[in-house]
């Protein structure tokens, strides 16, 4: 009988880190959390823990993958591979992260955003499962998409930035002119939890769910949705993040998309099942970890490409 | 010294069909053009070119491919494969078009949208080559847009739609409401050729460089691209179709993109580079036909798949 291979999983999230040895959801064998500090302490405390497995002789572990914070340089083609490159986090500017974890665990790493990671595992084991395209978008603290396009991470120049796609923004219905630093009433910009929050004055999670604010929201993102249907024709979207926690925003979401599209798609078939189409994320918090471990399984299967 | 095979093309436009047999831009062996009447008469002519090579005697040919107007069914998986759909072209609803053309020549038929066709082709041999990801953009009397992503044409929930993206829309500039039959102001129903023409009452053609209406059109081309880059993140941009036949929109579209960003892409090398980000087709006026001989030359090379 042919053993599964073993992966190494590390979230790097901006205030914490997960680091977690397992092959899927339904195998996790050892799991540490710990606060993000300084790229030495953070990662270092990261590769003590691969280190302590291999030390105990726990089975060999085939890759170790990295689901990061960002920007990042995912390009393996790339001289900054596996860099974090100019974060908002201080302190982490050009930090060879994947390098030093590939060369303290002698391991092949493989490093993507953490958008693209929770992408990866949703296609894997969550609510994309036998899909060959599909977006996974996140909407929280920020708006940030991943792709899946023929059963790969979608890698063209860089990676996507789905949250600044632009969008018809009505100033007379909604003057609030949107809080992202370089577009202003981008996606991201009106729609994104800060944006709750500085519009109607109050955090997102405290606006009662008849409160006008949620038919704005779903209307923004519908806006977004239909762009990337437009755009990418995914089979699939999954919508993940804290503001989806809400969870009557989906079947508003749902119901405007349609209204937008206006019986305009080159499938008809998505028009009748938008209930499977519009989706929330299978495996919730645990997209992240699982995510890193599916970048190290794909890195591995792929023979390290 | 192996024979390279040898292909037939169909491009089927809603005025005319060219046929042409062939390897690629520098090898044309034959070509005919005839206008679009009724599917079997036209279908008809096309089949008819193709037996005549073979009765001549000439090498054989592989497959054929088909870069057709649609709305139309291009996925093999499908039983409606190779039908056009619901045109607004008359007579050619539910029209088993690679079916004919395959049981007529008794050869695989390659069958896509011409958009789709066309960024093959400018992928395969023109402004688009050695690139893995990359958007082909078409603005005439529509727009329709075309992705090769990893190398694949982009085929998710059916094709995507660019066209249809929804933009920023000010009304106080611009009160011109569109002219898209199902969403009014989306890019295509601001920006294409009829709109140009209905909202400043003479043809695109015919406004000089120097009138206001290409400015707005820049705006509105790069607001477009902006999602296009944000949700796909593309190598390039090949601009085509009757419209961006002015070429001097190409230096307006890369500045007002520029101004768009705001210095905010994953790659900065590309804020760098935009003369070579955006950019006319290569293959011109033969984007099409050369694109029905890339279908065929792809499914002949994929084994028929």
């Amino acid at each position: 009988m042919e053993v599964e291979p073993l992966y190494g999983g590390i979230e790097a999230g901006g205030t914490k880190f997960i680091c977690a040895i397992g092959s899927g959801p339904d195998d996790i064998r050892a799991e540490e959390r710990f606060p993000t500090t300084s790229p030495a302490e953070t990662i270092g405390r990261a590769v003590a823990f691969f280190r302590r497995w291999q030390e105990a002789g726990g089975p060999a572990l085939s890759a170790i993958g990295i689901a990061s914070f960002g920007p990042l340089d995912a390009d393996p083609a790339s001289p900054t591979f596996g860099y974090i490159t100019v974060p908002p986090k201080p302190g982490w500017a050009n930090t060879d992260f994947a390098g030093a974890v590939q060369r303290a665990l002698n391991l092949p790493a493989a490093f993507d955003t953490d958008v693209n990671a929770a992408a990866l595992a949703e296609w894997r084991w969550g609510a994309g499962r036998g899909l060959h395209t599909l977006v996974y978008l996140t909407v929280g603290t920020g708006i940030g998409g991943g792709a899946i396009v023929h059963g790969r991470l979608l890698h063209g120049l860089a990676h996507p930035e789905m949250g600044h796609m632009r969008i018809p923004h009505d100033r007379e219905r909604d003057p609030f002119p949107g809080v992202c630093p370089y577009h202003g009433d981008c996606l991201e910009g009106l729609a994104a939890g800060p944006a709750l929050e500085a519009r109607w004055g109050q955090p997102a999670e405290s606006l009662p769910p008849d409160h006008p604010a949620w038919e704005l929201e779903a209307n923004y993102l519908a806006l977004g949705l239909m762009n990337l249907v437009y755009a990418l024709a995914p089979q699939r979207i999954i919508l993940g993040g804290g503001v989806m926690e809400q969870s009557h925003l989906f079947p508003r979401i749902r119901q405007k998309l349609l209204q937008l599209f206006k019986g305009y798609v080159a499938n008809p078939a998505l028009l009748q099942d938008m209930e499977r189409y519009i989706l929330p994320p299978a495996l919730g918090q645990r997209a992240g970890v699982l995510g890193a471990i599916a970048l190290a399984q794909q890195t591995h299967l792929s023979g390290g490409k």
